[in-house]
């Protein structure tokens, strides 16, 4: 069972190897509700998965402790259980699906585990490792359906109302349960007053499901670029844990996660990844039904890739008007190169990229396209450019 | 004249302001020694400029509060200027370049200064200001050259020593040499035995040079992306503070501080303008006299473009053999690009674009270019597409 007892105890545990990260106030994201960040992707390993990883392995006997442990993870929790097990010198095997990113799979290595390469998806990779469990007597660490796991992660809960004693609401996001699960626990019970609320992908909500059903449902996909929540089916223990202490739970669009992801980036210097920004993201997007309160969005890690990170800047400046592609029909003569460079130039917008292509089948023999990328400053200067093409007499196609 | 007396009663003045930003352990960034970073770029406004700007503008008499105050800033200090001056309720008006990116007029705007836009450079917008000051009877708050200024900068190493008792090591951007004046002033005269440390970028040497040549030298250029240190001449007092209390200054190059940038995203999760990771990129590049040592790296700021960043992430990307572009000249007969698709599956990279060109000048008539970009996961699965395709007869042109 779930104690505050066990929430305490795991802080006491937890304070020579957490981090107790920040709590900062985002003015910046703060859109009728004064919001703050508990920033765990600034905490050990990137995310808040040491905290119950830890705190679980440090619970285990001594017999247990020799015999060592496993887990299945593709993500946090593994590099979570792979610190954890190394600073208590113990023995500790992560099976991952074999497609995992490899900076995930040497990350784990490089904080002392033993990586199990499983061929398929991540049930595969579970699969296995429960297999592995029976067979060596090793002891299964679970991501989130567990109590201790649980409590280690309710120490954020704790930090919360210690860094903000006046909170009015903290939001977390939802995967398979385990961090709303103590925080939501410790925060109830300490003051029942503060609200808290949970957020999904809504491509992987199978929380907000089993709630709405009144039992654990499994998803048959979840396709999320979040992917540290993408989990198909809660916890027993958290799924109960929620429905008792959590007050309500909103999904936000794989855009908004984009967005929040860009904002955080932007606004307030934090590399956020898809699961850690869904809260600033419900936020952001107006989900929450509070007005003018002291919010804190736990940003609960910032394991991203580095070329989704990419991706999502990129889209994310397309969408407020900081980058565009044209695409222009010209004749077939001299001089058109220089007719559109010289209006985009006059227009200062900086040219990135231009693609020139001779014919279509589409089109008149006579005539080829120019694709031109470009840097800009917003949605005004983009009609300027387009007005200055069109009045020259530039056919825009795109 | 700096005082540490006026370095504690800044630390006062600037309790209830600015934040006392955390001081992160970065075990990932460590070759050497530990580097500890004193995180500035989640100070608000995003950079250490506040503190400075605040504590001067504090200590102005009642006449010069009520005559208001001017600036001339491209960048973080006119924001700096206007969150201190609209707090304490006096009229800012700061000069920027016409060309300063919208992003930073509209920042400054929101935190309450008037901007006044001047047609040409940084001295020309500076030269307005003056006049400005001059007509009107405003006070100049000068970016860096002034002792309250330096004294409010010097606060931040008042917090080093406390978050870290025991450092060793201190390094700091240099630009004009604010900062690194009042932290080593703070510093050297608490703990005579803590190295202090100042990076410049090596396109932007002004201080170094001024000091190698033991006189302050102007440059006739700066040409570097870290904006916030581009400045062609030190300040008098910081030259000579600089001096008397700085153990040595190095340079860096443009890719070391990319990727310094690249390091403290993917790694700690942070995001630094180009000035704020100098420091960062002495360390990785094996720039500071020092080995098993505590080590502060001030990362200043974070106000970074998010295109400029979008280009960096990219070029890290390349750098790391993430990312590749291959161009290959085909023949001009059906099934070529069903070969390359497939070799480029089969090795397990991701495809983001392709430009099919169906001939060149150089190359036989019969002949086309393919140039498809894709994501990897190493320069080694790279290799592998490469000597795949050259297997298989494709002629790898670039």
């Amino acid at each position: 069972m779930v104690t505050l007892d066990k929430i305490y105890h795991a802080a006491f545990v937890l304070k020579p190897v957490a981090r107790k990260t920040d709590l900062i106030y985002a003015p910046n994201l703060s859109h009728g509700n004064s919001i703050y960040l508990k920033t765990e992707n600034l905490q050990l390993t990137g995310s808040f998965k040491l905290r119950g990883a830890y705190y679980k392995i440090s619970q285990l006997t001594k017999e247990q402790r020799e015999a060592g442990i496993v887990a299945c993870s593709a993500g946090n929790h593994a590099q979570g259980v792979a610190l954890a097990a190394s600073r208590m010198g113990i023995r500790s095997v992560v099976c991952m699906p074999d497609g995992a990113p490899i900076s995930k799979v040497e990350a784990t290595k490089a904080l002392g585990a033993e990586v199990c390469l499983v061929a398929g998806a991540y049930d595969d990779a579970y699969n296995y490792a429960c297999k592995l469990q029976k067979e060596t007597g090793m002891t299964f660490i679970h991501p989130f359906d567990d109590d201790e796991v649980i409590a280690g992660q309710g120490t954020i809960g704790l930090e919360i109302l210690d860094q903000l004693a006046d909170v009015d609401a903290v939001v977390c996001p939802i995967g398979g349960g385990g961090l709303i699960s103590g925080v939501a626990y410790a925060v109830k019970s300490l003051n029942p007053r503060v609200k808290v609320y949970g957020v999904q992908a809504e491509n992987a909500p199978s929380m907000a499901e089993s709630l709405r059903r009144g039992e654990g449902v499994t998803l048959d996909t979840v396709e999320t670029f979040a992917d540290g929540i993408a989990v198909k089916h809660p916890g027993n223990t958290t799924l109960s844990i929620v429905r008792e202490y959590v007050d309500e739970v909103f999904t936000v669009s794989e855009d908004e996660i984009a967005a929040a992801i860009l904002a955080l980036m932007e606004k307030q210097k934090l590399v956020a990844e898809g699961a850690g920004a869904v809260g600033v993201a419900a936020a952001l997007f107006g989900k929450l039904p509070v007005k003018d309160k002291k919010v804190v969005c736990v940003v609960s890690g910032g394991n991203i890739d580095v070329n989704i990170l990419s991706r999502v800047i990129t889209r994310g400046l397309i969408a407020s008007g900081r980058n565009t592609t044209l695409q222009i029909a010209l004749e077939d003569k001299p001089g058109q190169l220089l007719g559109v460079s010289r209006i985009v130039s006059e227009c200062g917008a900086n040219v990135t990229s231009v693609h020139y292509e001779p014919s279509s089948v589409n089109m008149a023999v006579t005539s080829c396209f120019i694709t031109i990328g470009m840097e800009t400053r917003d949605f005004e200067q983009i009609a300027e450019i387009r007005r200055r093409l069109t009045e020259s007499g530039f056919q825009i196609v795109n």
